[in-house]
């Protein structure tokens, strides 16, 4: 039976990353600091253990009593747009962080780490964004996410250390954080509708990503590992249509039964304006063919949010540059 | 009076900028931990603070007092080689510890943020290497150098701090670290002389580098700040004229008044086998034309190294990853 370490187990997709190596025959440890996800969110079967990957400490003694054949590390504080103005903490969660694990990794002769990285990597006017471009990150969240990328790499060429990183694209779903006001734009309109609040948009709206269902990501990251001919590769995941941000208003809007919702517009956001990947390697490696169109994976989460209730939109504590920061940000909400 | 800070004034290329500065009539704040810096390195006149990068609330309140124009960044641990070994080290330090300084350039409207990065950014197979290669770096050191740079990059573009980079090559001279067997190579030959040991050069020998006096590297750092045509660019910096390792050994031996040295041959190090700049943008924006040769560098360095006398060297205490660890340096010195 193969040992898998999945990070940010209790968070949304390393929560079903985890249900899907259960399902695959994997004893899975799942770790976890709650300072994004939610003990709720953990599938019954896994070994729960709570600590933050900055404890390396901890981190060592997980290695050294489980043995893990292979580690999926998807704990990250994936705010994109707010990683300018915590720089420090950016590099140190997502950075620093993955260091404790792929030391452990290499320490311990992991037979594949697997990394879920981000379509920030790419940097604007890459589009479609496909795996041999040769990233340019334009924010601190990219740029933290690249880093251990390139450190990935590296640990594989002295180390012998397999990897593989997914660079997933918008991902919503089920057990999605909705109380996070700097990311997850999805669950943020969830959120607000419960709240009976506007719905806020960056900008004219016309901001196109291509949101992606959970289900279409997480069980390819859970079998990845029993290919090693992927082994030491990039996938792009996700969907392929884009959507503009007005667009997926009135669709969240509609799936929450609000027939039209009340938006208000923000000064824009420095941002991406069209962010668009070329899925055609992981669907030849992956074989994948039933992607979740939008209006079903919207109105799976709406389900799913309606029966979990809204959540008290929490700010971030530590702010270390409050110049440029979006007004709609700095309001206590 | 324009008031700088000095990342580093008590190590190697930060003393110098520090002398330049002073003579350039700048007030000048030195900051150093003494890690890897001494105290008798720091120049009369330079304002000394006894601090790490890594202690950001002291680095607020420094700037807070100082109301610094420009920020002269050199601390590092620039151990390239050891750097696959201490992931987690390399990167808080040389990362983390840059987050807190352009955190508090940003928050209180630094002039300009000159950063020392390293051709280690490049990585192999691009040479000569040119300032308008997009990056690969290939080890630690060199990814934790480029994502400052590119942070560097995302905060002018977010928030208009200005920036200067610098990619050095190889830099030798009076006042560098003889102890620190992890790295500068020259120090490391003058003090195996010193210390009556043969000389040890990892693989053949026949690697390239162009080693570059000092002073031809900290008055085009200091001064550059007085010519905002150059702020937010790069530019590589150093000697043009590549030189073997076992050419230095015998460069180096002589200088010392050692007619024929023994040298011992380590196995091969994971490293670049022939670094090669080109140095045609700073020529053109500085002007450079004096550089000062290999023999007589090595020269000037031999003199100050007879007049400070042997160091012991130091291990490194905290390694991350013994595996791979090259056996020159798992040996106690």
């Amino acid at each position: 039976m193969p040992i898998s370490l999945v990070t940010g187990a209790a968070g949304f997709i390393g929560s079903h990353v985890a249900v899907e190596l259960l399902l695959r025959g994997h004893k899975v440890v799942g770790l976890d600091d709650l300072s994004g996800g939610f003990r709720e969110n953990l599938p019954s079967g896994v070994d729960f253990e709570q600590a933050s990957i900055l404890d390396h400490a901890r981190i060592t003694a997980l290695f050294d009593l489980h043995k893990f054949d292979f580690v999926f590390h998807l704990a990250a504080y994936a705010a994109e747009g707010l990683s300018p103005f915590i720089r420090r903490f950016n590099y140190t969660n997502n950075l620093i962080g993955s260091m404790n694990l792929i030391n452990a990794s290499v320490n311990h002769g992991v037979k594949c780490f697997v990394f879920t990285s981000s379509i920030a990597v790419y940097g604007r006017n890459q589009v479609p964004m496909k795996e041999d471009m040769i990233p340019q990150p334009e924010d601190p969240y990219g740029i933290a996410k690249y880093a251990v990328e390139q450190d990935l790499r590296a640990a594989a060429e002295l180390f012998g250390l397999p990897w593989i990183v997914f660079r997933p694209h918008n991902v919503y779903g089920e057990r999605q954080n909705i109380a996070d006001k700097y990311r997850n734009v999805v669950g943020i309109f969830m959120n607000q509708i419960l709240n009976d609040q506007p719905l806020t948009i960056f900008g004219d709206g016309t901001q196109t990503r291509a949101f992606t269902y959970v289900s279409d990501v997480a069980p390819v990251i859970a079998q990845s590992v029993d290919t090693p001919e992927v082994y030491d590769q990039v996938f792009n995941i996700g969907a392929d249509t884009p959507c503009s941000v007005n667009h997926l208003a009135i669709t969240v809007a509609k799936a929450m039964g609000v027939a039209s919702p009340r938006i208000v517009h923000f000064e824009p956001r420095h941002e991406v304006i069209e962010a668009w990947s070329d899925h055609t390697k992981v669907r030849k490696q992956f074989g994948l063919n039933s992607a979740v169109g939008l209006e079903d994976g919207i109105s799976r989460m709406a389900r799913w949010v309606r029966t979990t209730g809204k959540r008290r939109a929490i700010s971030f504590k530590d702010i270390e540059i409050w110049r440029e920061l979006p007004e709609a940000w700095t309001k206590p909400s």
